[in-house]
């Protein structure tokens, strides 16, 4: 496809991406496709000859679209916000038009440098300690790994210079709490610690937030048998219930045994842009890493993940390669993020984080963000007051999360009394909701029992949908 | 930004990269800024107020253009062809407008269910065994690590479940060659085999492929040791100069020692697509894995990266997590690509492939890879019938490895008599090509000496480009 020919079908899918977002909010949220039915309507091989544009948008409509829920959407309530701005789609549209090569700075220096100046202008904006250090990664996932392989090699001085973690011969121990993300076990897992070697400190029956006695004693008991204490991850807006861990008195503790102190603000660190909101990471600067992701609630589109770290040299040392073809003249002056994660070739992120924050600028996404807050309020209040509902988490950040409890269900104190009745009950009227299509809400285990999240956020959600979620909700226990 | 702003900026946009690629060629190859320079140019702080799309769109052409290196020039024949095919950039700004949440089968039906069907579209292009299953990564890099990671707890029976891979007792070793990329020794690093335990065969001297005695050896020192070989990465067209290990024998070395057979084809990998070229993985039904990248020489816009594996069940099992909140009733129905891969969330990255594939058409598809080996065959004739020039490796795909050896440099029979003068004269003349933004090379070292590296496959090139390059290398050597 040449330059005019591209010009022509692009102007067509503009117009077609312009459409469909003007016609979400006409749309079921939840795909309503089943197992397959998607791949059932494509063809099993390859075309041999090209075939035409009209044709292949005409699937990206019949095809695609009836099979993505819909997290553009306002009254998309689900698993947390997934906001896809439209000014940061321009600036990742302009990165697939210059398809930069991101191997080395060389390769193209505007690629590392804009990055350079855009997460230094999220630090900013962020108030993280002026010497750290950021890099855009895929996901918190990615992040996360890197940063527990990164304190497995300071706990071990390099061991993977030499005989690697299976020559270490003092077992290495992480900690975090039963509310972290899936992601945190899955790093230690992958970077070699052993699920065995995870400790999930108790949390606060109230607000789910790490007790640092808890993990104190965890770590002394660890100590005591042999064992050394890595790492450390502390969750600021945990995914079930937004707790937010104390990291000044976690530091505190990690700092006595050397270990790493890792952040995952995935969700919540776009609150960050908040100046009331800092307290979240009250003690960041005894932190060694954090993440977070603009790809969710702040609205870049993804993948968009920043991981911010106090010592870039470590983390370089740890991630580094050197091969012939990939050296030049200015190595020694200038970023090569190739150093800085998993991958040696890395795409223009910079370019939609960059797009977003000059086009919508920083002013309306900070009010967006208390819009979405107040709405979270607003939401809880409701529940709180109305017999026979239950908010079950302080909400702190966006994050609502709620049970109906029919009568008999439930004691007076909070206490689940028919778990297999109201986990049905809760599990019915979430799922009668989300297969109508008007709304969609995640249901989440919470102390044993399910409950429901309604976590807010959408670039498109105002208080009138929160209500009318509010509304369908009533509706559907009722039915 | 709302859908109407979106449209007319879009349609700005579209314009803007149309133009932009059809000025490619009169564009200097490599960028021609400092360190530093382009960051120079940009504010240190985010704007508060949002910005008008005209400034953004000046300094995506003012500042950001000449900081990168044009990969799409039809003189670019640098490290290797990083082709974005205007076909797949639709296919990206489709998957950036749809902005679909990939988490689950249930967050997107259609973008795991594209993606099965594309990456088996491919899987059949290329050969692979009917049985084997794909999944899109975003590098080769990641997905080496993925497949050194599934060797480690193949290895050790899920070691991850319990102690680690550090409560191991008999030490893991891997296998590769001096001439494996740079992501295979770190791949082992981060996986925590630790680089004393990663072996490199010795390679022959003509062709520099493995040598399947050295690798037996090798493998049968370390058994005798007491180590245990848990993985050899085979390398199907090396970086350096596209050197083929032999598959089928190394199979069947390592089948006597359950090792994990991992198939690096990251850039030879397109050229599967041609029935003459499949003798290139001769063996592979013996393999376990094998990554290659349509970002490259295929043509879809990075990143897109493939890996096939011959056990999905074994990959998932070390991959997969299942917090409350991603589960679903059809959980054991549908495919559920996270625990294909370290991330959790995933773009929708299949539409650029069906893009692709189907706007360009799998035929001319084929027709460009023969045109960039021919390309290379002339080239090199060229080259070895020229006195005073050598070709320094065999042209199996679309490299050429050269250097220009000046009278008494080098002996008759090809032995270096004067390295450090020679270097210096290969990196001063393709230095000088470099800096001139005319065409774009890349040295790089081989057996010791700097070579130069003529990686042919840039979409745009076609032979006169390719005898353009040659007439200034000659210049470049004579002046």
């Amino acid at each position: 496809m040449g330059p005019e020919e591209f010009r022509t079908a692009g102007h067509e899918l503009i117009d077609w991406i312009a459409d469909y977002r003007a016609r979400i909010p006409q749309l079921p949220v939840q795909a309503q496709v089943k197992p397959g039915e998607v791949a059932g309507k494509l063809p099993s091989r390859a075309p041999e000859e090209a075939e035409p544009f009209s044709r292949v948008l005409a699937d990206l409509e019949s095809v695609v679209v009836p099979g993505v829920t819909q997290v553009q959407h306002p009254a998309y309530f689900g698993w947390f916000p997934s906001n896809a701005s439209l000014a940061s789609v321009l600036g990742d549209v302009a990165a697939g038009g210059l398809a930069a090569l991101g191997i080395t700075w060389q390769s193209a220096p505007a690629l590392t440098e804009v990055e350079e100046v855009v997460v230094e202008w999220l630090r900013e904006l962020t108030a993280l300690p002026p010497s750290w250090k950021g890099v855009i990664q895929d996901t918190a996932s990615s992040a996360s790994l890197v940063a527990l392989l990164s304190a497995r090699e300071r706990a071990t001085e390099y061991s993977e210079t030499r005989g690697g973690l299976q020559a270490e011969s003092v077992p290495l121990t992480v900690y975090t709490t039963p509310h972290a993300h899936s992601s945190v076990t899955k790093a230690a897992a992958l970077a070699g610690y052993g699920l065995d070697n995870v400790r999930f400190a108790d949390v606060d029956p109230v607000t789910y937030a790490m007790r640092p006695e808890a993990l104190a004693a965890a770590v002394e008991a660890d100590v005591a048998a042999g064992r050394r204490p890595a790492a450390v991850v502390v969750n600021v807006g945990t995914t079930g219930t937004t707790a937010v861990d104390p990291l000044a008195q976690i530091v505190s503790v990690a700092r006595q045994y050397g270990m790493w102190v890792h952040v995952d603000a995935a969700m919540a660190g776009s609150a960050l842009l908040l100046p009331e909101m800092r307290w979240l990471i009250d003690g960041v600067e005894g932190a060694d890493s954090l993440v977070w992701n603009p790809h969710k609630w702040l609205g870049t589109l993804g993948d968009c993940s920043l991981l911010y770290v106090a010592d870039p040299d470590h983390l370089i040392r740890v991630m580094s390669t050197n091969p012939s073809y990939l050296r030049s003249a200015v190595d020694g002056e200038v970023t090569q993020y190739k150093d800085w994660g998993i991958p040696l070739g890395r795409r223009f992120r910079a370019l939609k984080l960059w797009f977003h924050l000059r086009l919508d600028g920083v002013e309306a996404i900070r009010e967006r963000l208390r819009r979405d807050m107040d709405n979270a309020r607003w939401l809880a209040e409701q529940v709180s007051s109305t017999p026979g509902w239950r908010v079950l988490a302080p909400v702190t950040l966006q994050t609502v999360v709620l049970r109906h409890e029919p009568a008999g269900l439930v004691s007076g104190t909070g206490e689940v009394l028919d778990r297999e009745t109201l986990n049905a009950h809760t599990l019915s009227w979430a799922d009668s909701i989300n297969a109508s299509g008007a709304a969609f809400v995640t249901p989440s285990m919470l102390d044993g029992a399910w409950s429901v999240r309604v976590s807010i956020g959408a670039e498109a959600t105002e208080r009138s949908d929160v209500a009318e979620l509010w509304n369908l909700m009533k509706q559907a226990v009722a039915t």
